[in-house]
């Protein structure tokens, strides 16, 4: 009998998910059956923009944390795919950092050359699965957001990729109750046109932060004021921002921080980050992760340990994203086809811990680029994968670092060399800061055209 | 062995389940074993005003559409409990439009004094339930928030009292999308303040719509602009008001309307209702209905007419609110304690039919009123729910209709007699267009204090 793998989510993880399956099978392999569930109309995951926050349409909690103006914060040499480079898909090279758009253009475009869409069943929600022990097959229920109606599957594989950027981790800070003016955290934000000529206040110090807060400024917000936990945003920011410590408490429009400082603002902007929820999961198939780079009890970072037919991707912190995921998505291909053998729980145990030891020594950003390109080859190697130079790309990441500590505002400025082409990406013509139309169009037309 | 029902929420409605019960122990009954499973850290349902948007800390949606500065848009003289009234609540009359704090502190003190907050399980979330035809029993699956965990429990009766104006209905229109401004839905509405100095346009034509506008007002919006789909906000608005139809498209901040009509706004707030939602429920279980005076397979408006053990209370569309829900509850209460006996489930339908057929003849909103007090008057009598007089209630309310329309801002200025005291509510001690502090203490402060 045919095997039945169902995957949930069509976002950039499930459909790596996809597109490893149908590639095994224009080579000959013969495929399982595929059925991946996406909540949203359309395939793309956070790419597919939204403009609704809160629960969406059926009352689901919207999935999308994509904002308007959203230009990539990483090099898109970073996060090519190995078998299908930006120069396929744009008939010429691009600039480096593009806008969501053009990625999102990118990441469909593989998957409607492969005829993947027949296997998505739109408008569907994960509702609840579960595992038989005896029939050793998962029972997936769903519900058909239009027809609001539930049904069960079963499957013998469940592959879970509905992406860890959609739960907002949302603090409480003492007065924030009553502050008088917007309190949003970073999942709802969608148009900085909202605050424009506003003194904002920013929580947070990792890339929501960072880029929310440069966006805004960008587009005329008067001041940002950030409050970092832990550590500051340690870049070079225009002179309308301050870096404040924890903030302690909101009295009116006045902000207090750790340090006993105040600063007053007008809308309280949470870039508090995300987290890990699988409200269709029971408790023992249930990921419960902080965002790090090696969650545990996932070997290979993806088949969950106390069962592996139960397989995750992208649960990760990310550096590398669409790549590493095609990495983990071949992987479990391989491991669904019978290609590769699971080793024995115990070797599986050992594998974790040696990686969860490496991960524990992680200390700089250098160090966790370095540690994620050492996790993702040791996954493509045992696939058909196409190889592509890691340490190049771990050079890449760092030489991006590099770039924004010299110049937050003026690093997307920067072109880099394809790892897959060798060919350097053009200058866009238009700087990032003034590059106010962030359109597909606006940013793939001719240079000559821009003038 | 004694019968166990479990009551979905903790608010308004679940409460007046746990205090019918309580009520008919004080007066000697035996009463089954009760547990309240409540979402929110606290009880009071929509009255325990949240500042989270969107989903709550532990990733569930958030139930609260409560905003600040809500006063209540009817006479307390309309919702005062038979069995506990203002007066004996506060040791004196109050005036009859209360802003939410004291309306919570009045919903709450009954159930403090009844102790039965000791049956609510807080921050536990139904997950899922469903029920045995061989044992005739529920299983309730739950999940406990803060330990993150799910649980299930069995029992005879289930109570679904988690209300329906926590899920927002969220039409689209053509160019939100790209609306360069705030889009937001009534339910994420927290804060006046932050409109202050602005166009809003304002989709719908119900009570939220016409109180979020009033507030909007009130705290400093530069204009409103009002979008109705079948009728309009007949009111006598300010000058800043402007009435039009249908919005068709929005392009770039300029919103256009059915009839061709424009204008310029700055945000767009949708009042476009909630929707009936029970993610918990399988579909054989769950009520799909409109808002409506009668949602319809519900025998007395209550039973489930499949499974007259799963209750529904408080799912109509309401004039009456806490006092339907006591005489809903007390109803449920006499049933599950086998005072009153169902009929088959043949008299049951036809019981629903002639409602139906009732509420289709409803054409005015006076016409409303009547229905529903006859509503209320068929419940009652069967239980010892102190009966009050139901048709002042109704000339109240129809009362209240003409104040509106008199004075949309000023309405609430007038005050009433209580149906339950007889004595008439004080004149409040500063108008409502004037009230900007909505603090409980402001509010019960002395009149004489206030000058």
């Amino acid at each position: 009998m045919t095997l039945r793998v169902a995957i949930i989510g069509a976002g950039p993880s499930g459909l790596a998910q996809l597109r490893a399956f149908q590639s095994a099978g224009k080579k000959g392999a013969e495929v399982p059956e595929l059925v991946c569930f996406e909540k949203q109309s359309d395939w793309g995951g956070l790419w597919n923009y939204t403009w609704r926050t809160g629960v969406d349409e059926f009352g689901e909690p919207v999935h999308g944390s994509m904002y308007r103006y959203l230009w990539s914060n990483g090099p898109k040499e970073c996060l090519e795919f190995a078998d299908y480079s930006f120069e396929e898909h744009f008939g010429r090279p691009i600039p480096s950092y593009p806008p969501r758009a053009v990625l999102h253009d990118y990441i469909m475009g593989r998957v409607e050359k492969s005829d993947v869409r027949k296997f998505v069943r739109f408008n569907t929600v994960a509702h609840w699965i579960d595992f038989d022990e005896a029939t050793q097959k998962f029972t997936v229920t769903v519900k058909d957001l239009k027809k609001d109606e539930l049904y069960s599957e079963d499957f013998d594989y469940v592959v879970v990729a509905s992406g860890h950027f959609s739960t907002p981790n949302v603090p409480h800070f003492p007065g924030i109750e009553v502050f008088p003016g917007r309190v949003l955290h970073a999942h709802d934000f969608r148009d900085a046109n909202e605050f424009v000529g506003k003194n904002l206040l920013v929580v947070g110090s990792s890339y929501s932060a960072e880029d929310i807060a440069s966006q805004c400024y960008k587009y005329g917000a008067k001041s940002i004021t950030f409050s970092y936990r832990s550590r500051p945003l340690n870049f070079q920011w225009p002179e309308c921002f301050t870096v404040k410590p924890l903030l302690t408490k909101l009295v009116g429009k006045t902000a207090t921080f750790k340090d006993g400082s105040e600063a007053v603002v007008d809308a309280v902007l949470l870039c508090t980050g995300y987290l890990h929820h699988f409200p269709f999961l029971p408790d023992h198939l249930r990921l419960k992760t902080s965002n790090r780079l090696y969650p545990g009890g996932l070997y290979k970072g993806v088949f969950w340990q106390d069962n592996p037919k139960l397989i995750y991707l992208g649960m990760q912190d990310q550096y590398f994203t669409f790549n590493m995921f095609d990495a983990q998505a071949w992987y479990a291909r391989d491991v669904i086809l019978g290609r590769i053998a699971l080793p024995s729980k115990e070797e599986r145990q050992k594998d974790i811990d040696h990686w969860r030891a490496l991960e524990e020594k992680v200390e700089t950003a250098f160090d966790g680029i370095d540690f994620q390109t050492e996790y993702v080859r040791d996954l493509i190697p045992a696939t058909d994968y196409p190889m592509f130079d890691l340490d190049r790309v771990a050079r890449l990441f760092k030489e991006w670092e590099n770039d924004k500590a010299a110049s937050i505002m003026g690093y997307r400025d920067n072109s880099y060399v394809s790892v897959m082409t060798g060919n350097r990406a053009p200058t866009h013509h238009t700087k990032w800061i003034e590059a106010l139309d962030d359109s597909f169009e606006a940013f793939l037309q001719h240079p000559a055209a821009a003038e």
